[in-house]
């Protein structure tokens, strides 16, 4: 029977925790306004900025990934600014929704699987000079598709305009330069690529950015209010003490094995599932030029039933992966492969995922998909 | 030598947790989207109806009691509507600026430690008619003092008024009628009487009010998309997992010993503070008729300096309270004893207060205060 504290959790976020950052995260009381918390802070700062490659300022939101978008756009933009939202799957769209709110978004739209094209992005900023700045979903993990960033930073800072980027599952995951692809705002979420539970986001802005921060439409999601308190090891609302405590853990995890070690890691291990279902003969979902090394989505072959599939893998080899949303929903099934993720975990969710699909009547060699795992790790 | 995981843990807030709550918590990942989570949420709405009372919608945010009350204010308010604000303490002035950006305020103030006083509250609205809704700090955990809530509701109701009300620490810790007294928005934080970790609000609303909800100017606290999410087992965004993992074992062990059982041990152990501290010869801060059963606020006996006290008692009886804000800074300290805090507990905090005292030359009786707890328990 399937037991959910025993799993081979392969989600696109949130991800297996280390049980260091398990413990981490169990300690009784803190006093969030006493010395340990303020020297947990001072830490965090630091890791954060390592986390980002960045020395410029940083801010830790008790809040999902969500939250940490909001706080961005609702510091930077104002009511009346046009932002050109790239929206090419399920958390860019979502992006230009939280815009709505807070700005005037006009969304660029491309194919769900397709990378943004800078070349539209030029034309559109061309088209539109009243546009004040850009929001784009750097790693869409409802397709599995990173997005061409430098090339699309390189176009919006040609048109000076405010670049806003979900980095969600993207940062700790890919190769990240946003200082010198002058990136305003990027964003992460704890439980991805970080392999920290769910409920916080961190936020790294540019210079400009934090000198044009203002506090007129958020409250809660004050970024400026957030970036200061961090700056003097304060947080402006009770802070999230066990997560924060875990968060801390996650990122020493991050800098033990090094920033630039895990992006390889995630990026060998991609490689590996990528070539696992191509020897299973189940095809990728997003165009293979720009598929995710964090998340791979694949398309299920013809007579695969989304629900039945992930009932089998669940129940019968505990393996834990997500189907697709919005209109991909019973179209693919997608894993995630960052944070903490080993090659032994990735053969162990293939093993499920074989004998799953064999049942389920897909026709392929069985052992081909687990073999191309270890022939990498 | 000071040892952060062993301590007397008296702040208001966040409080001591159980074990079983801190082992709740630290499960390994758990899909969110899963039966596992939407068993939980389905059990947690109930036992979150259990301690607001109410058989109405509830929703619970990933963030803090004050992302709870911006839901509720974002929620039910636009820009233009007038709103009164009842400010007697810091949290209530919060209150008052978070109305600041989502609608427009009109603060009532009153003396720090003194009541809302029911008639004034009258009075503004008389002399105001275009007020839509009204704001109060049911207890002020800054001034340790619990506003007089059925009599100011009253007014409320009368003048048909929207009333939203911080209970973030009273509901738990206090009797709390929130139907009968027409009570529109309820906000209550994790880590106060419920004793689960910080970081997660819950909002209990009226009828009237959950008909009323919009979305216009909220998006990661919009209450509409929260209410509506948990009664289909679901959140907006991806919840702080292992917070709710928390919640529920808090709320478990909070419906096994009875909300009315907790409220009255609560008060009980208030009484017992208050006696205490007058046998130690220590002032209580507020209006003693408005005294808190929560939060307890004292007075420093002259000459007892603030940052000095609290870090004897920190360092040498390893005993964690609070010290004042703004304007209360180094005037007042203040202990919780609500959520799991037990007569023992208590005693053991008085221990270190009395020894502080007397040893940073503060005369009474040694001994008296802790007698007096000892003989309540």
């Amino acid at each position: 029977m399937y037991d959910a504290e025993d799993t081979v959790f392969l989600l696109p976020g949130p991800v297996k925790m280390h049980p260091r950052v398990l413990r981490a995260m169990s300690a009784p009381a803190l006093n969030h306004r006493g010395p340990e918390f303020k020297d947990l802070l001072t830490e965090l700062r630091e890791l954060v900025q390592y986390l980002f490659g960045t020395k410029g300022d940083v801010a830790i939101l008790s809040g999902s990934g969500t939250a940490g978008l909001e706080s961005a756009v609702s510091g930077l933009l104002h009511k009346p600014d046009k932002v050109l939202n790239l929206v090419n799957g399920k958390f860019s769209e979502r992006f230009g929704e939280l815009c709505g709110v807070f700005a005037t978004p006009k969304p660029l739209l491309f194919e769900w699987g397709r990378a943004v094209d800078p070349q539209r992005v030029a034309a559109a900023l061309e088209e539109d000079p009243s546009i004040k700045a850009v929001t784009v979903c750097w790693n869409e993990t409802s397709t599995g598709l990173t997005n061409p960033i430098a090339d699309i930073a390189k176009v919006v800072k040609k048109h000076d305009k405010l670049l806003l980027v979900d980095g969600i599952t993207a940062v700790g995951g890919l190769e990240n330069h946003m200082e010198e692809w002058g990136i305003d705002a990027l964003v992460v979420g704890s439980q991805k690529c970080i392999a920290a539970p769910a409920g916080l986001a961190a936020v790294a802005l540019s210079k400009r950015a934090t000198e044009s921060l203002h506090s007129e439409t958020s409250f809660y999601t004050n970024l400026k209010a957030h970036v200061e308190g961090l700056a003097k090891q304060d947080t402006p609302f009770t802070p999230a003490v066990p997560l924060f405590l875990a968060l801390r853990e996650a990122l020493r995890l991050l800098k033990e094995e090094g920033l630039e070690n895990r992006v390889v890691r995630t990026r060998k291990l991609a490689e590996a599932a990528r070539a696992a279902y191509e020897a299973m003969d189940v095809d990728l979902f997003p165009d293979a030029r720009f598929a995710s090394n964090t998340v791979t989505a694949v398309r299920y072959p013809p007579g695969i039933d989304d629900a039945k599939f992930r009932k089998i893998l669940r129940e019968q080899y505990h393996v834990i992966l997500a189907g697709g949303q919005s209109q991909l929903k019973g179209k693919i099934f997608r894993i995630g492969h960052m944070g903490i993720c080993s090659f032994p975990d990735l053969a162990a969710g293939f093993t499920g995922i074989e004998g799953t699909l064999a049942a389920m009547g897909h026709k392929f060699e069985r052992g081909a998909g687990v073999a191309e795992v270890a022939r990498r790790a």
